[in-house]
């Protein structure tokens, strides 16, 4: 991606950031958006938290692409996150390239971080959360909502720090990482990591990003957003038309013959454009690392013991990346401890993109949960 | 991969080879193995043909690694594809880089082909398979067996060419990439074309071989090989043990602390060894382009409307890659023909690759269909 832009209103923190590995981040910048307004006894704020490519562009126009945020369907006045009444606040996790401290941020030695940066865990880009709300003087949210791995902050959020939040609530999401996911992802780091661009990660300053290595992690990881039956729907075997308008033939070579294929590349290069190298590698290694069982103790309904939060959990059927079943296991965990949970399986033919799509469905259980 | 080497016999076809887009191929070289004896009547022949990344070297050492034959354990005195009884031929597709005219072989100006290889076919791959048994005289197989892209040549064999074999065999295969199929390849595609080493494919003389892009490819479709199952059962989340023998735990870093990342490192690794990027562009582009419904005015059934061969069809309710579904498909097609056909499907762990592996219900199968 290109330099630093205008990404809307951020703070530094002012205490220094423990991390899981025992380093401490100091002055972390936390970019973030608002929607709505804090009631004076502040109790009306929902934090949302984003997933892995995703930012804190939530239902503004986002200042790179210029498109509608990522849930602009879903936030704003009157809608199932309904900002007449919550105030709602999305920052960028930190090792993103949003605004948010990241691996491009400059280091105390006035150099980028690049693979300096600290290694963080999703309960570090949740620390980091916490951390913005203590600045707001937020104690207690109304609710913690994301999606994907703004699920994992969510139930990472739940099981650590019980009593910052009054509502759960996790969509398509898992509460570990499997030996699947782990796998998609480590192709996209060795394929950033053989970028010759790549640099060891200290790319910077020279003028030449690993946008090729990028983009092949991107179509790779695409893939597993979407579901094979919706591919199928979208774009089956089609042709692609040529750019002389003539109509789509096997072209016996290597063009994009096929729409899926074109759709692909389209998806890997635009996505250079926002996202940095070096803050793929180290999001995906944050989603690697959860196992929110293996943090307490190996039983993933300790994760829960201490808390009093109402949750609510939403699968997509068609959802092969994180599963019905990885939900119902934490529906499970749930259980075992006796907190109150709702647990919906929603069929919409997108595969894990699902959450982020129109599916009025989702629209009247997060409406419905958030009260 | 490196320079050639000894592959064993092969032989130059004695007529120019016809190819789907029109082009001819001159001076084919076709590599093989065979195993068992031809009998006098040439009646006892049995084709195999192998799968994207596997090669003639079914049943005897592999040449670059030493290792047991792709199908050790299928093929051979006694077994279910029984050497005592049947002549086992099997070549090396064109297009791959075992011994067979492909883009790294010398085309007529003197230099290796490149990119300046013809697009190949599933169906040029079957010419070439059956310009070779002409050299053989043999007319008429006993059977056409293959898995995976194998299984696309049998039933390409038994559509286009119905009077050459009497039974066709194919296992964990597919009559028409899918959309989600050709997305895998093309990433593998765009990772190759994006290693600088990859030079249009003009590496051949450069002494650096796109072994980075092609490890990264080989990676991604690893993963489509094994069912999620059977990763979370091999692999888990089991962390990897250090070369100094300490005990694996979580490094903050980014080296492989999964076992998985490890093992999918390694098998990106140890196929540029022994597999050609070329190769590996032209033959996912075959595979791509099979449609055999396409090939015959749309319609499946018409496919086999002229095939008077007994057929079998086998999937692996693990396998997500080529699934029971689409044998399914073939299977229904045969039946609308009234084509006689048995269907399987059996029930392991390991997803596509379990054609390969230690399946003792698959061993019945073949050695009862083929008599």
């Amino acid at each position: 991606m290109a330099t630093a832009l205008e990404t809307g209103p951020s703070l530094t923190l002012s205490k220094p950031l423990p991390l899981d590995s025992g380093q401490v981040l100091e002055r972390v910048q936390i970019a973030y958006q608002t929607y709505g307004t804090l009631a004076p006894a502040k109790n009306n704020a929902i934090l949302l938290c984003h997933a892995l490519t995703g930012d804190q562009h939530v239902a503004n126009p986002h200042p790179i692409t210029g498109k509608p945020g990522w849930w602009d369907r879903m936030v704003g006045p009157g809608k199932p996150i309904d900002t007449d009444r919550y105030f709602v606040i999305c920052s960028n996790v930190i090792g993103s390239c949003m605004g948010s401290t990241g691996p491009a941020s400059i280091a105390p030695d006035g150099k980028p971080y690049g693979m300096r940066f600290p290694v963080i865990t999703i309960r570090d880009m949740v620390r980091a959360e916490l951390a913005l709300l203590d600045e707001f003087g937020i104690e207690k949210l109304h609710a913690v909502v994301g999606g994907s791995m703004g699920g994992m902050q969510a139930l990472s959020l739940a099981a650590n720090f019980p009593e910052r939040a009054e509502r759960v609530l996790a969509i398509a999401t898992t509460a570990r990482h499997s030996a699947q996911n782990i796998a998609f992802h480590e192709v996209g780091r060795q394929a950033i990591m053989a970028d010759p661009n790549w640099q060891e990660g200290a790319y910077y300053d020279t003028g030449r990003d690993p946008d090729s290595g990028l983009a092949v992690a991107r179509m790779a990881a695409h893939i597993t957003y979407l579901s094979e039956a919706g591919l199928t729907h979208k774009f089956g075997r089609r042709l692609q038309d040529r750019p002389n308008g003539e109509k789509g033939a096997i072209s016996f070579g290597f063009d994009a013959d096929f729409q899926v294929e074109s759709y692909l590349r389209y998806q890997g290069l635009s996505f250079t454009s926002r996202f940095d190298a070096n803050s793929y590698l180290y999001i995906t290694r944050a989603m690697d690392y959860f196992d929110l069982a293996e943090e307490h103790g190996g039983r993933l309904a300790n994760a829960f013991a201490g808390s009093s939060a109402r949750f609510c959990l939403i699968s997509f059927d068609t959802d092969w990346l994180y599963t019905t079943s990885d939900a119902r296991s934490v529906v499970h965990a749930l259980n075992a401890v006796a907190a109150p949970v709702s647990f919906v399986e929603l069929s919409a033919p997108y595969g894990h993109d699902s959450f982020l799509l129109d599916v009025p469905a989702l629209d009247r259980v997060v409406g419905g949960f958030l009260g």
